[in-house]
């Protein structure tokens, strides 16, 4: 079996099917064992051929984080779908007809206020049901009612009595604090917070709405922590690719890491130890890491003729970048690595930032033939 | 006359006529007094409709930094491209066929042995000219043949004299450190520097080839020299559209600004004074500004029902990002300018990498009619 010759001119994200699919099936065990609905996030990737590989691992369940990725991914077949973004009331329409028998939408509150303005819209829609997760803010500050403003979640249930289209579905939470952990403890203490408190919100309206379940878990906490026992559903995003922030946090090993951005080589400068390529922040995000060697916007790899990598190039780093150059650090002994026209893998710091500005990608099967 | 009304539902790049016309107008009027050839570099933009705009005020020679881009201008019939972005040797192929009598696409070589390559190719290809520049380093550091290093200047001539269809066009820059420079005197200095570097070699190779011309000017240096002279072309991409950084530089005023990003109000949080935007760093990029209030990402505008926006809301600014959630900061009197489903604008920090993530924008128009 020949392997297909990966062909790059231009930057291009490359996927490893193969960590890929390591990367889902390992959280699909871990769900398994404490059947928790594992319903990925799909921003990271934002891709149909990846989200089939979450498809032919048995995954049918997704969030995503706006409505335009919500219609991309129901025309590609996928029927279960959580909008986990507050309700941005300038799109209401969007929830007009997204709901079929065969379709479903769940949508986002946080506020009474929206609410009202989801209530008043509904005579206007055909549609059966409105499927919506009350989302919660358990420490991180960002969105969701406050956990402890019992008034509020009230207010906003009072509201979906009167209609019988409302669905309430449960309490939805993402503890992005774990991104600034500064260790593994700090992130597994930020879960058992979380879990305890919408363990204790679950408890509170259980009676009330039998079938309402707790929906957390980032890729941090879903990474580190050993069971998700007493979670009914996570929605991780980044676990599917990871990338060098993950790996700083421990949530993964380098090795892990499914994506790459594949560049030419375009300039070499052995004299201050510099090498620009076809790459920069349009292609990888400006995301960086504060490392010992300052900030890095990526680490670098060798690709072979397929577009496998392996083990970063020691001492290597991407330093600055402008609109389409990158700039390498090359250490001496690494300079010969390097040529005009060679095809480097640059590892991203941030994949979801990065994968955004790829719209074609390639996924690199090793069952490809050539 | 009665104003189109803006309608919008998504972060949608706002771009102001007015204030796009009075930017280019600025330099044009600039670069007549001293006979300078304006070549706009169309990466900040890289959008059709604004290309129009351009070609209305009489311009007609564009600058890009991608092949890509060369070919989306050139199918809306831009002819005279200058692609400034070190010649890449797996493109080599997009050189082949973009010439003819009526295109003039001209390419940038900065090694002797990317120029063997082309060399090589040329009997392949069917054109009857490659036009190229020398990029020369003045000082930056990035890409180039450092001003001083003659020898290696004339092995590129050289071998561009083993094949008729070579033609030199001159000596090509970028002084990309007047982007880190803390002053307007430094900046003047820094293009006064990289005027007489250039000139030099103009003048060690006139006599030889008397067609060559000298092509530099990144933005900031070209807002705030006051005169181009001694200068043949220059090549400021930024300054049609201006941004934070800019006027953090001192090349802009606030008012100069030609772009926002308007953006739906989804979460309020007048406890903690933010309120949370539909407008992430998908939208707006992860770039930032280092101010007295730390890290911003961007002001924020009221906009009115046209999409007009004028001075910046006192003390709100956009705090912290994640991939779709912009988090803005604001003073308690400023609070009861938000509510749900305001559209506010957001002013970025550089919006190169804020118009690259918007292929659809809104070019609004005071003569557009309802």
């Amino acid at each position: 079996m020949k392997q297909k010759k990966i062909n790059v001119r231009q930057p291009t994200l490359i996927v490893d099917k193969e960590r890929l699919i390591a990367n889902i099936s390992r959280m699909l065990a871990k769900t398994a064992k404490s059947n928790t609905i594992l319903r990925p996030h799909f921003k990271t990737h934002q891709n149909i051929s990846v989200g089939k590989v979450f498809s032919s691992l048995g995954i049918d369940k997704i969030t995503v984080s706006s409505f335009s990725m919500s219609r991309q991914f129901r025309k590609a077949m996928w029927k279960d779908i959580t909008v986990a973004f507050p309700l941005n009331i300038s799109e209401l329409s969007e929830i007009d007809g997204r709901n079929s028998q065969s379709r479903k939408v769940s949508i986002l509150i946080e506020a009474p206020a929206v609410m009202r303005h989801v209530e008043l819209a509904i005579p206007k829609w055909n549609l059966s049901e409105v499927s919506f997760f009350i989302e919660i803010d358990t420490g991180y500050k960002r969105s969701g009612v406050y956990y402890s403003d019992i008034k509020m979640i009230d207010e906003i249930l009072e509201i979906a009595k009167s209609n019988s289209k409302f669905a309430f579905k449960g309490f939805l939470t993402h503890s992005g604090h774990t991104y600034k952990a500064k260790s593994k403890d700090e992130i597994i203490a930020i879960w058992e917070d979380t879990v305890s408190k919408m363990t204790d919100l679950k408890n509170r309206y259980i009676e009330q709405y039998p079938q309402l379940i707790i929906s957390l878990g980032d890729t941090p906490s879903c990474s580190i922590v050993e069971s998700f026992e007493g979670v009914d559903e996570i929605r991780p995003g980044n676990f599917a690719y990871y990338d060098l922030m993950q790996e700083q946090l421990g949530s993964c090993v380098f090795d892990d890491i499914a994506v790459v951005v594949a560049c030419s080589v375009v300039g070499l400068y052995p004299e201050r130890n510099e090498v620009v390529i076809y790459g920069g922040a349009v292609h990888l995000s400006k995301e960086y890491l504060e490392t010992g060697d300052g900030k890095i916007y990526g680490k670098v790899v060798e690709l072979d003729y397929t577009g496998k990598w392996e083990k970063a190039i020691e001492g290597c780093y991407v330093k600055s970048m402008s609109q389409e150059h990158g700039v390498l650090h090359v250490p001496d002994q690494a300079m010969q690595l390097f040529d005009y026209g060679k095809i480097v893998g640059i590892v991203p710091v941030h994949s979801c930032l990065t994968a955004n500005l790829h719209r074609k990608i390639k996924l690199r099967d090793k069952k490809n033939t050539s």
